[in-house]
C-alpha cells in the first residue's frame, strides 16, 4: 500500500490527485488556480464535496503547502510521509525521455535543456517538481512525459521533409502531444475488446480543446496528428491545426506580423474560434448551430472533414483499424460530434454507431458501435492522473 | 477540322503542341527555353524527329513568332490562319474562374488580378498570351486554369481554421493545383473502367516533380492536397509539402531567416532533395536506394508515408474508391514508388497489385491491379496540352 500524488502543473495552476495503490483508489483530488495572485483558488474534493478557498497564494512552493496541510487537516492522509511517491506531468521529453523516470539531479538538466522545445510548459513541470520536493524531502518523485508514448513512431512519420541540418540543430521532428492519455485509453481499449494489446490495431481520438489522434499498433504509437508542436494536427478550439505552410510566410508579409504574432494567431486566435467568430468552445459551437447559424454550421463540417482525413490515413497506415476511441472533452461529451465523424467514416470503413447508445454516452467507458460495425467505436474517459500514478509506483519499486 | 495549340508558358519557356481537333490527331510540339537570352534553344517536333536550334531570344513575342514560323517552313500548317484557336495555361484562376473561359478584355484585367496570388506563374501566362495575341490577331483564345477543377470543392475541403478575416480580405483558402491533369486523368480513368464518371470515386496521384492527390468524386474535385499555394500537401522533390506551420515561425526566430528565406527553404531545398541530401529527381534517391544509401532509404518511407495518409484520408472522405490513379513523372515511371505505395495499401484497402505488370510499365495506359483487387489501379499518362486544346475547341464552338 503507498499514497502516490499525481502532478499537472502549470505556470500559474497545479492540478493533483492522490491514489491509494497498487488498488488505484482515489483519495483526493483539487485545484490550486492563479497562483501568484492576491484571488488565488484552491479547490480540494472531501468525502465526495468540493471545498473552496480563495486567497493570496504567492508561489507553487507554498501552493503546495497548503494542498499538503488540506490533506492532514480534512483527515484524507495521518502524515505526510504516507506520500511516498509524487509523479509530474512533464510536457516534453524530446528524444531524451522515451519512457517516465525517476528524477535525478541528472534528469532535472536534461529536461531543463528541452526547455527550449515548451518554453512554457517545461518550466512549469520543474517548479511543480520543486514545490513537491521541498514540503516533501522523503518522496520518489517521476516524470510522466507528455511526449513519450510517441517515441515509438517509426522514422518515416517523424522525419518532416525539410533539411536534414533543421532535425540534427535544431531537433526539429514530429514528437506527438497527449501520450499519456493515447497510452491510457488504447490500453483501457484493449482491456474492454478482451485482446491483448499487442494484437489491436487502434485509432484514439483524443479531442478536447487541445486535439490530437494517435495510430497505435499494438500498443505503440506509429503516427500521430500533433507535431513538432501542439499546434499541428487537426482544427481545435482555438489551434489551426496543419495548413499549407506558405500561409504562415504569406500572412505575415500581407499584415507584418512578426513570428511571434503570427503564433499568437495560429494558437489563440484560429480553430473553432477563428472559423466560427463565436466561440473556441464546442459547446457553445453546438448549440449555435443548432439555431441555425451558418458559421457554426461550417466549423463543424470542417472539424469534421479534418478529424476523418486523419482518422483514415492512419486506416491507411495501420493496414485497418479494430477500434476507434473518443476521449477528451469533445470526444467523451459531444455526442453530435462523435455522431457526425462516425456518419462520415460508415461508407468508407463500415463504422456503424447505436446511435441511441451514442446520444445518451457522457464521460463512461461504453461500446458506441453496433454488433456488426467493422471498427468498434469506444467512449473511453481519459484518465492521465492515473497513467502518472502507475508510472510512479512501477517505478518506485523497481 | 481546326488546328488548335495548346500554350503552357513559363518566365522564360514556352511549351506547346498543335492539335487537329476534333481528331486531337498532334501534329506538333516543342519548346522554347532560355527566353530572354543569347543562346535560347528552340526545339521542335517534325514527322517524329525532334530539331533542335540555340539562338538568341529576346522575348516570349519573338519566341511565338519563331514557332509560328517554323509550323510553315516545315509544312505543318499551309497558313497560320488554320491556327483558328490557342489554348493557354493559365495557373491561378482564384475563385474567380471555375472553369476555362474565352479570353476578353474583362478576363484579362481579372485574371491580372489575381498577380498576388501566383506571383511567378499568372504574370507569365498572361505574357505567351500576348505574344500570341500579337502573331495571330485572329486566332480565338481561351484560358485554362490549373485550379478551375477544383473550385468543386466544398466548403469543408477549402476553408482553413484560421480567423475568417484571411479568408474574407486575403483570399487565404485551399485551391488546389494540378487541376488539368486530374481532371483528365479522372475522366480517362472512368471510360477505361467503362463506367459513368457520375457513377465513380476515383483518388488521383499526380507524382511528379511537384505533387498533388485529389479525391474525385463523380467527376469532382472534393478534396485535393495541394493548398493556397503549390507548396502544400505531400513531399516533392524539393517542396516539404504539409509540415507544422509552427516550425516556419521556430525556424524563422531560431535562424533569423525571413519570410522570403524560409519560403525558399521550404520550396526549393525541402522534399526529397532536403531529407536525401542527394537530389530532388526520384530517379537519383531510387538509384542510392539501391545502392544501400540510408539518408535515400528514408526519403521514399517518408514519401510513401506522406502519400498513403492523404490517399487513406481520401477514401474516408469520399467513402470508398473504385481506383487509384498514378500519373505525372514519378507515377507513370517510378515502378518501385507505384510498388512501395500500393504494397502498404494492400492490407487496410485490399489494394492488389500486379506485381510483373507494375514493374514493366511506364508512360503508358494500364490496369495494373490484379482483377480481385478491391480498388483498381491505374496507370493513366497525363495529358495537360490535350484537355487545354479540347476545352479550348469546345469554348471557340459554344
Amino acid at each position: 500500500m503507498a499514497k502516490i500524488i499525481s502532478v499537472n502543473a502549470g505556470s500559474s495552476s497545479l492540478k493533483f490527485q492522490l491514489f491509494e495503490m497498487p488498488s488505484e483508489e482515489v483519495l483526493t483530488s483539487g485545484i490550486v488556480e492563479k497562483i501568484g495572485f492576491e484571488d488565488a483558488m484552491f479547490t480540494i474534493k472531501v468525502n465526495g464535496e468540493k471545498i473552496k478557498k480563495t486567497l493570496p497564494i504567492p508561489d507553487h512552493t507554498k501552493a503546495v503547502a497548503l494542498l499538503l496541510e488540506a490533506l492532514v487537516e480534512y483527515k484524507i492522509v495521518e502524515s505526510l510521509d504516507e506520500i511516498v511517491g509524487a509523479g509530474h506531468r512533464a510536457v516534453h521529453g524530446g528524444e531524451i525521455f522515451k519512457e517516465s523516470v525517476p528524477v535525478t539531479d541528472e534528469v532535472v538538466e536534461q529536461f531543463t535543456s528541452l526547455n527550449d522545445l515548451a518554453p512554457l510548459h517545461n518550466p512549469a513541470g520543474l517548479i511543480g517538481y520543486n514545490a513537491f520536493k521541498e514540503n516533501l524531502p522523503n518522496c520518489k518523485h517521476v516524470f510522466v512525459f507528455d511526449t513519450a508514448f510517441h517515441q515509438t513512431m517509426p522514422k518515416e512519420s517523424y522525419i518532416y521533409p525539410l533539411p536534414m541540418e533543421y532535425y540534427e540543430n535544431y531537433k526539429v521532428r514530429r514528437y506527438g502531444f497527449h501520450g499519456t492519455s493515447h497510452k491510457y485509453v488504447s490500453l483501457r481499449c484493449a482491456e474492454l475488446m478482451n485482446k491483448n494489446i499487442e494484437d489491436t490495431k487502434i485509432i484514439t481520438c483524443h479531442l478536447g480543446n487541445g486535439a490530437s489522434i494517435t495510430a497505435v499498433d499494438g500498443g505503440k504509437s506509429v503516427n500521430t496528428s500533433m507535431g513538432f508542436t501542439p499546434l499541428a494536427g487537426v482544427m481545435m478550439g482555438t489551434r489551426c491545426g496543419d495548413i499549407d505552410p506558405a500561409i504562415v510566410t504569406y500572412l505575415m508579409k500581407k499584415t507584418g506580423m512578426t513570428p511571434d504574432e503570427m503564433d499568437d494567431v495560429m494558437n489563440k486566435k484560429s480553430g473553432m474560434l477563428g472559423v466560427s467568430g463565436i466561440s473556441s468552445d464546442a459547446r457553445d459551437i453546438e448549440d449555435a448551430c443548432k439555431a441555425g447559424n451558418p458559421a457554426a454550421i461550417l466549423t463543424t463540417e470542417v472539424y469534421v472533414n479534418r478529424v476523418i482525413n486523419v482518422v483514415g490515413g492512419y486506416y491507411a497506415q495501420l493496414g485497418g483499424a479494430d477500434a476507434i476511441v473518443f476521449t477528451g472533452g469533445i470526444g467523451e461529451n459531444d455526442t453530435n460530434m462523435r455522431k457526425l465523424i462516425c456518419a462520415r467514416l460508415e461508407k468508407a470503413f463500415g463504422v456503424k454507431l447505436n446511435q441511441e447508445l451514442n446520444a445518451t454516452s457522457r464521460g463512461k467507458e461504453v461500446l458506441l458501435s453496433t454488433e456488426d460495425s467493422n471498427i468498434q467505436v469506444w467512449l473511453i474517459p481519459t484518465n492521465e492522473e492515473l497513467m502518472i500514478a502507475r508510472d510512479t509506483y512501477r517505478l518506485m519499486n523497481a
